[in-house]
């Protein structure tokens, strides 16, 4: 059994914020991950929502600034973060730019050099890490959703789309990275020329449906929008692919996590409604 | 009118959060401050909640990770957050230590030198700020609140018990700060050795009282809850001084953010009470 570092833990609305790294078979190296366990997970097995975070994210950002916990409490949900990449590799290049290794690893499996070794994010996110937390802590890996902002918003709907989730939802998801300067940039380091379609929402979405709607918030002055994000690339994939999307277009939002805080009790609703 | 520099400003639950500096007559120098004004400030005057923030914080930190703002906007209410000192005041030992100078002005008006110029943190905070934010925004400084956290929950106290506030409460005050390492060092730094009992919320309270219960939350496993807190002299005090409390005791809770955002709810509505 793989063997789980405790690095912190922190009582919140009743429930316990814990922060944990261990040793990774898919990624080659130590990985860091948060869970949030609600009082619930005292009594029985609870459901899961994994919140996969963006460019520069630790574990922390998003139990620290997003204010998910109280709605996680109240329903009943466990919340879990993977950070956003391997770290401290010894991947020369690897600290160089924000927006390619470190805290940006895209939630792909690396097929390229040097990064192949470890930068296996799509099968640590969906595969090892679940399987870590369903052996370490009370929760029910057949009820799990699946939330992300940003790159992470990109990781949710591939991952959604791809995988076993009962739900799927996105705030300002980088939502055509095959078209966006983030994505080309990190694919063609990642992936090279070839398999970018099954990483990308608004390529996948025409051949992969899911049988729930799936939610998105976007905010209408995030200043990525129009050159990173392009959701309406996937909004118009969904209505070509008869997916169910409830997209929303918030006024006066950016990107940051003052506007994740603003909604997050939303999503958290909506993926309870999915998942009990 | 002095003059507001708006460093950053961002929507947040309808409302939004906001970020200045200006130039600071009693500090004689720069300061900061952060400010959400809610919904119902776009339509009237709102009642304020000011929060003051404990050691080595910026007004970021409570904005940031403490989940205030949707229950300000529920409740209608401002919240100001002022910085914890002055800083780069060129004063030789400001950065030196966290719990002197530069993050821990304890909010009191220095006598001593080299602190006395610019460490004007009482006056700051119960004259100059909040005739500053009543004269930029729709705020009704005659329905004021005041809450803090640790050396700001210490602050919180003493100006409320001194000023002329509806509602007071704190998370884990420094309570009585002449007995604590922390409040010796400061006010033996700051203030020399006379005039600590005007800003020791545990001798201050024989004096003087407030007609409305005081509320604290006060985590049990805080780390610095027996050597540098010691709310069980308020209570005492506040006891012997017929002084209504209501202090609240909580099993498992620290000294952290998660601790302060699972309270505050009930903090707000507390404030909202009274400020209403």
């Amino acid at each position: 059994m793989t063997e789980l570092t405790a690095t912190s833990r922190y009582q919140c609305f009743g429930g316990s914020v814990e922060f944990y790294q261990h040793p990774s078979d898919c990624c080659g190296t130590s990985m860091a991950f948060g869970i949030y366990l609600p009082p619930q997970a005292q009594q029985r097995p609870v459901p899961v929502l994994y919140f996969l975070s963006g460019l520069t994210c630790t574990p922390e950002n998003f139990l620290t600034k997003a204010g998910a916990q109280q709605f996680a409490a109240r329903q009943g949900i466990a919340l879990v973060i993977p950070d956003t990449s391997p770290r401290q590799t010894g991947i020369p290049a690897e600290d160089q730019d924000y927006d390619l290794g470190s805290g940006a690893g895209f939630y792909v499996n690396a097929t390229e050099e040097p990064w192949r070794q470890h930068y296996q994010m799509y099968d640590y996110v969906t595969v090892e890490l679940p399987n870590l937390v369903g052996a370490n802590f009370p929760i029910d890996l057949s009820r799990a959703g699946i939330c992300g902002h940003s790159m992470g918003g990109h990781g949710a709907l591939v991952c959604g789309l791809r995988g076993n989730y009962r739900s799927i939802s996105a705030f300002a998801p980088i939502a055509n990275p095959s078209a966006s300067p983030w994505g080309q940039k990190a694919f063609g380091q990642y992936l090279g020329n070839q398999g970018w379609a099954q990483y990308d929402a608004t390529m996948l979405v025409a051949e992969r449906q899911v049988d729930f709607p799936i939610l998105i918030d976007q905010g209408a002055t995030d200043q990525f929008l129009v050159n990173q994000l392009m959701p309406e690339k996937f909004v118009a994939a969904c209505d070509r692919a008869g997916q169910s999307l409830n997209f929303r277009m918030q006024e006066g939002y950016d990107h940051s996590y003052y506007f994740i805080a603003s909604f997050i009790g939303d999503h958290l609703r909506y993926h309870a409604e999915l998942l009990m």
